[in-house]
C-alpha cells in the first residue's frame, strides 16, 4: 500500500461511523483543495469520490496529467460528463454503486446555490454539507506529517536556508538591489534546487512598502535593503510542500522606535518558539505575544502563525483569537511570525518553521532579522 | 465622481428594485472577488459593503493599505470586529442603519454553513444568497469595460506584444533556453514596464511537457523550444488587469502529425476571431472550432476561451457547453485560444485577446505559432 492509499484507507475509516456513504473532495479554480494531491498525487483540477468502504473515483479535467500522476482506483475524465459536477456527481453514484438513500458528505465550502443543486439533481440521495465535512477530515490529518511528509520538509527547509543564506550574500555584496533582484533570484534558485515553484507569492518590501503586512504589488522596481526596513517573505514548494519564512533587512543605524520594534518582534520570536511543544495550546503562545507587544503600546495587525504543509496556509491555527482550539502535537509544523508595522518606521517581522516533536520542538528553517 | 464612486451607484441602482437593502462583497484568502477592487481600488483582503442607497463601508485586513489605496465612504479595520465575518456583518448593519427585516445580499459563493451562520447570527435580517447574487452583477458589469479599463487594456496589450516579440529574439538568438530562462525573463520584463506582476503562473512547456493542457509544474529547469512543439501561456497584470497569450514554437521540420495540429489550430484561431463580433453568440464561435476539429478526428480538452479583466478568467464565456447564453456585446474583451494535445506529439495552442467593438472585433495582441 503505498501513502496515497494509506490516506484514503484512513479517510474512508471515518465515514462509516457517521454514517456517511460516499466523500466529495473539489479541487477547482474558485476553490482549491489539495487534499486531491494529498489523497492522489494528483496535483489540480479534478473531483475525488472516496467511498466508505475505501474505494476511490478521480475525476480530472486533464486525463494525461492523470495518467502520469494519480495513484487511485478509478479515472473518469470529467468531459465525459460535460464538465459539469452534478452530472459527475450522479456518475459516480452509479459507478460507485451507492445505494438510493444513502449519506453524501460534500465539501464545507460548496456555495449554497451548488448545495442547493446536488439536492435537485439527485433526489434520492441525502446530502450533507456541515464546517465538519471530509474536507476538515482531511485537513485534520494534514495538520500531523506523516513520515514521508516530514522526510520532504528536512530538504525544502535545508533548501530555504540555503537561498535565505545566498539571499543575505548577495544583499551585502551588492548583487541584489531591487526587490526584483530578490524576486528573480529566488525564482531560479528554487528551480535549480529541484523546487516547483514558490508556495504563494514572494512578498518583497522594501523601506518604502514595509510597513504594509502584505505588501503589494507584491515586489516591484523599488530599492530593496536600502536605509531603514526590508522585508522578504517567501515561501519554496518541494514535492508539493510549502516553506514559509520571512527575514527582516536593516540598514543603517535604527531609529529609536524601530530599535525597539526590532527587539520586540525578536523577543517574540524567541519566546514563542521556546513555549512550543507538545499539549501547548497555540493560542496560549500567542497570547504571550500579544502580551509583549501590549505591554509596549503595540498591537500586531495579524496572526503569530499557521500551519504549513500542501498550502502555505495549513491546520493547526496559530492565533489568539478567542475561537483557536489547536493543541499543538508532534508532526505539525508551524510558522512563528510575529511582526510590527508602522507607516513611517516600516515594518519587521521574523517567521520561521517549527516542528512539533514528542519532547518539544525543533526550529526546522533558519531566518532572522539581519542588520547591514 | 470617480470611476469607482460611479460603479457603487451603478451597483447601488441594482439593489432597490430586487428588495434589496445592503450587498455583501467579500475578498478572502479561500474566496476571491476583484470587485472590490472594481469599487473601490482597494487590491486585497475586505469586506466592502454596499447599501440601496448607494454608500459604502470598507473592511479591510490592512487599514494602512486601504489608507493609501481604497477610495470608498467609510472604513472600519476587521480586527475591530475580531476578525469575524459575523461579527462585521452585525456592525455594518447598525453602523449603515439599515432597519430590521430587510433584504441582505451575500455573495453567490458563500459556504453553506457560513450562509447558515449569519442567518443565525443576525435573526433580524433576512438573508439572500442566490446564484444571481451582486457578486454576479458585479461580474456582468466587469464584462463589458469602461472608457477607464480600455485604456488600461490599450497599455498592458502593447506591453505584451513587446514582451513576446523580445521573447521570439531570445529563443532564436539562443539566449532563452530553458523554461526557467523565459520565466525569469517575463517576470523581470513586466516589472521594467511597470506591470505588477503575472495574471496567472506562466506556463512554459518544452517539448517534453506540452502534452499537458495546463503543465505542471508550470515551468521547470527543462529545456525550451528544443525540437518538437513548446507552448508559452502567460499574462501580464497592468493597473489590476491581465492579458493573456500563448505562443507555440515549433522546432525542427514538423511530423505529419503536428502539421495537421498546427494548421488545424491556426484555422480555428483564425476563423473564431473572425467570426467575433456583437450580436454573436459566443457559443456558435466555440462550435464552429469544434467543428473544425471533429471533422478531421481531434477533441478540444478545454473551452475555446474567456473574459479577462480583474481576473485571468471573466466573463462572458467562450465555449460550447450549452449553458452558456453569452452573445458578444461591445466592450468585451475575450481570449480566443484552440488548442490540441497528444501525449506523444506534444501541444500546440495559440491565444490572442479580442475586444469587441461597435462594428466587429479589434485583435489586441499579436501572438503566433513561432516556426524555427
Amino acid at each position: 500500500m503505498n501513502a496515497f492509499e494509506a490516506r484514503r484507507k484512513k479517510l474512508a475509516a471515518t465515514l462509516g461511523p457517521r454514517g456517511l456513504a460516499l466523500a466529495l473532495f473539489e479541487d477547482t479554480e474558485g476553490r482549491r483543495d489539495p487534499s486531491i494531491r494529498y489523497f492522489t498525487g494528483h496535483p489540480m483540477d479534478a473531483l475525488l469520490f472516496i467511498t466508505a468502504d475505501g474505494r476511490s473515483l478521480l475525476v480530472p479535467w486533464d486525463v494525461n496529467m492523470a495518467a502520469s500522476m494519480a495513484s487511485v482506483d478509478r479515472v473518469i475524465a470529467y468531459t465525459d460528463y460535460q464538465r459539469s459536477p452534478y452530472k459527475a456527481m450522479a456518475g459516480a453514484l452509479a459507478e460507485l454503486g451507492i445505494q438510493a438513500g444513502s449519506k453524501v458528505d460534500l465539501p464545507s465550502i460548496t456555495p449554497y446555490p451548488m448545495y442547493i443543486k446536488y439536492v435537485e439533481e439527485n433526489p434520492e440521495y441525502d446530502f450533507e454539507c456541515a464546517e465538519d465535512s471530509s474536507r476538515e477530515t482531511a485537513i485534520g490529518m494534514r495538520a500531523v506529517k506523516d513520515a514521508d511528509e516530514l522526510a520532504i520538509y528536512r530538504t525544502v527547509s535545508s533548501i530555504t536556508d540555503t537561498v535565505m543564506d545566498r539571499i543575505e550574500k548577495g544583499v551585502r555584496e551588492g548583487s541584489l538591489k531591487t526587490e526584483t533582484d530578490v524576486g528573480l533570484f529566488i525564482e531560479r534558485a528554487l528551480r535549480e534546487q529541484g523546487c516547483e515553484g514558490v508556495g504563494f507569492e514572494s512578498i518583497i518590501a522594501g523601506p518604502s512598502r514595509s510597513f504594509g503586512i502584505h505588501a503589494f504589488p507584491s515586489y516591484t522596481a523599488a530599492p530593496f535593503a536600502s536605509e531603514g526596513m526590508s522585508i522578504l517573505d517567501f515561501g519554496l514548494v518541494y514535492k508539493g510542500y510549502t516553506s514559509d519564512v520571512t527575514m527582516t533587512f536593516v540598514r543603517g543605524e535604527p531609529t529609536a522606535q524601530r530599535k525597539e520594534m526590532i527587539s520586540l518582534v525578536q523577543k517574540a520570536h524567541d519566546e514563542a518558539v521556546a513555549l512550543c511543544a507538545p499539549g501547548v495550546k497555540s493560542r496560549d503562545v500567542a497570547l504571550r505575544v500579544d502580551q509583549i507587544f501590549s505591554e509596549k503600546g503595540y498591537v500586531m495587525p495579524h496572526g503569530l502563525g499557521h500551519g504549513v504543509g500542501l498550502e502555505a496556509h495549513e491546520m493547526p491555527a496559530v492565533r489568539s483569537r478567542e475561537d483557536n482550539a489547536w493543541v499543538l502535537a508532534p508532526g505539525h509544523i508551524i510558522t512563528i511570525e510575529p511582526g510590527l508595522y508602522d507607516p513611517k518606521a516600516g515594518g519587521v517581522r521574523l517567521e520561521n518553521d517549527v516542528l512539533i516533536t514528542e519532547t518539544g520542538h525543533e526550529v526546522l528553517t533558519h531566518s532572522r532579522i539581519v542588520q547591514l
